[in-house]
């Protein structure tokens, strides 16, 4: 039985309230599952470690954490305290960067007990996952501007796509899909408008094709597919997309299912030269924060996502299992305010514990 | 009394169908408001003209087209005739560039009898507009490839703001915003990620908030921004953004209203330099062509949007209300297929020229 060591990273507001109760509910599936986890809690990407040392993270930060197996993370960000800019391109950026984490995956997953806000919806008419590239595209840092302050004045930004990184973001989502049931696999593009970029990718996904013949393909421009994200959400399995696309597609999945406020999102090596991030899609809520009253979830999903990406598919199940009945169940003296109940974090996670 | 000079371009597939409708209306609104309107034929600007002429459009279209007051555009592109990067690269995106129609406009407003993808909405919830940049921004053919065909192969693709570019597409929703009863203004951006131009786009809004102070101003990143259409319909008035992120917005707003297959969008150059153009969303649906069977209520909505923009408020209102009581009676021997009728073209059209 091999040990997995674990780096948990609070962060900032909520995160570091639910932070703890995704350890517990991973001890109590590594438990059930027999499997040796540590867990190691750094104080730094966290807006309070700027504000004393004037950066976001030690200078050390990349071998301290080489060291882990993953990364369990709250949330980043407090702008009353440090403007998004510097905390997020700071921290989470750096990680996704620096780490080569080159796969933002999120599951878009409409769960028992949770109002979707589209109409005539059922759980289990909707389960895709969107796999966003993580480290190019349109997140470059080239460009500036000229003629500054002047009538004439003009800014350039460079969207750059290689091979290298658009290829291994495709053969990932390939492989998801060979995975899933239908096996099918969308591609988000906008080669009708956005002429030098797009079109390349369009070129890279039909020659990644020609290895998966098995695999069902089609491509929608971004703005349709927007559209039929809320009018087709039952058409999706696996969708891939650029790193901008990407972020828009799982934020915008997730809100069709209603579960932006608990989803979780995974941002994976998967070669694991480098630890891999799990980080809940809710951000740090600083309206909430301090309550006791914010939802779990999302940071226990991510433990199941963490599992399952640390080969333990069985035990990141039985936490999505936990979760959904818990959910299911729909007890208001256990679940959060945001879910119109009464019970606090730890009402909600320890119902989901004890499911475990 | 001063007449107005309208060029009709029907295009492909139903844009032939529901445009010469679309003109019966305006004769009627026309009629009924004592406006005098003239209407001259095109047939360029569709894939048919292409084959024959190997072109999209003549030499002269500039100089023939200049002398109208607005163009009546139905929809481009067939892909089984012509690619649609030819096809919609050598007409409509010429027309905008060339006309300087810098506005892109779309109204995304719940009506009476069409069903909303959202759960519990009523007509009356969502009234907003989208604004978009409509010439540069990321739409830009500036970039290319190097070490193509090798591991090492790169695209880039640049993406090009300019102060004059941005200042006047930002006026002009300020303007609108200033004419709405809410007078609220959304601001589109992602310079969280997108480190360059969306801090420009964002350093212009509020530099625009200055001279309009009465004006509310929000923002939001595109990913979120994206979730609160489906989530909060209701918080939009006016939302003005990017040439992508409005292409994005604008198909997201009316999917989420249901009534994409019968929304308008209008090409607008504010100064009339050139001539404006009004086209509904729905493309040439290739499908459904020939059939006498396509909603021609996008094409009557664009003639709606067209008599606004020709200083007929009264008559643009006229004709939306006839959409809309048709719409509420819900008659469905008048309705066609996609409104879950037995209509055709004609019988629809028929029902809203009389209701003028
Ligand atoms: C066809 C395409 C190039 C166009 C665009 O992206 O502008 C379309 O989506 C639109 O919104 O009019
Ligand atoms: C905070 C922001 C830079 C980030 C992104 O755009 O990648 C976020 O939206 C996300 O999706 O993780």
């Amino acid at each position: 039985m091999s040990t997995h060591n674990i780096a948990v990273i609070p962060g900032d507001g909520i995160g570091t309230e639910v932070t703890p109760e995704g350890v517990r509910a991973l001890q109590a599936a590594a438990q059930r599952f027999d499997i040796d986890l540590t867990f190691e809690d750094f104080d730094f990407a966290s807006c309070d470690y700027y504000l004393t040392h004037g950066q976001m993270l030690p200078d050390d930060w990349k071998t301290t954490l080489s060291r882990f197996d993953a990364i369990f993370f709250g949330a980043v960000g407090w702008p009353e305290k440090v403007p998004d800019h510097i905390s997020l391109w700071g921290s989470l950026l750096q990680f996704r960067r620096e780490f080569d984490q080159y796969i933002n995956l999120r599951p878009c997953k409409l769960m028992p007990g949770i109002k979707s806000p589209l109409a005539d919806r059922q759980p289990g008419d909707i389960d895709f996952y969107v796999v966003r590239e993580n480290t190019e595209g349109e997140y470059s840092s080239i460009g500036g501007k000229i003629f500054e302050g002047t009538e004439r004045e003009t800014v350039m930004q460079e969207t750059v796509m290689t091979r290298t990184g658009v290829d291994r973001v495709l053969k990932y989502a390939f492989e998801l899909a060979k995975k899933r049931p239908r096996g099918k696999l969308t591609s988000a593009t906008k080669s009708n408008g956005i002429s030098i970029t797009m079109p390349y990718w369009d070129e890279r996904v039909k020659a990644m094709h020609a290895s998966y013949p098995e695999i069902d393909v089609d491509q929608f421009h971004i703005d349709i597919l927007t559209a039929n994200f809320v009018l087709h959400p039952d058409w999706f399995d696996v969708v891939v997309a650029s790193n901008l696309f990407g972020d828009i597609l799982s934020d915008l999945g997730p809100a069709c299912t209603g579960t932006i406020g608990v989803a979780p999102s995974a941002n994976i090596n998967p070669e694991g030269a480098f630890p891999s991030l799990f980080e809940p899609v809710h951000g740090s809520a600083p309206d909430i924060a301090g309550q006791g009253i914010a939802n779990p979830i999302g940071q226990i999903w991510c433990g199941a996502m963490m599992l399952d990406h640390l080969g333990h598919e069985d035990a990141g199940k039985a936490m999505l299992d936990a979760i959904e009945s818990v959910l299911a169940k729909a007890d208001p003296s256990v679940l959060t305010p945001d879910l119109k109940g009464q019970g606090t974090t730890r009402d909600l996670a320890q119902a989901i514990i004890e499911a475990i």
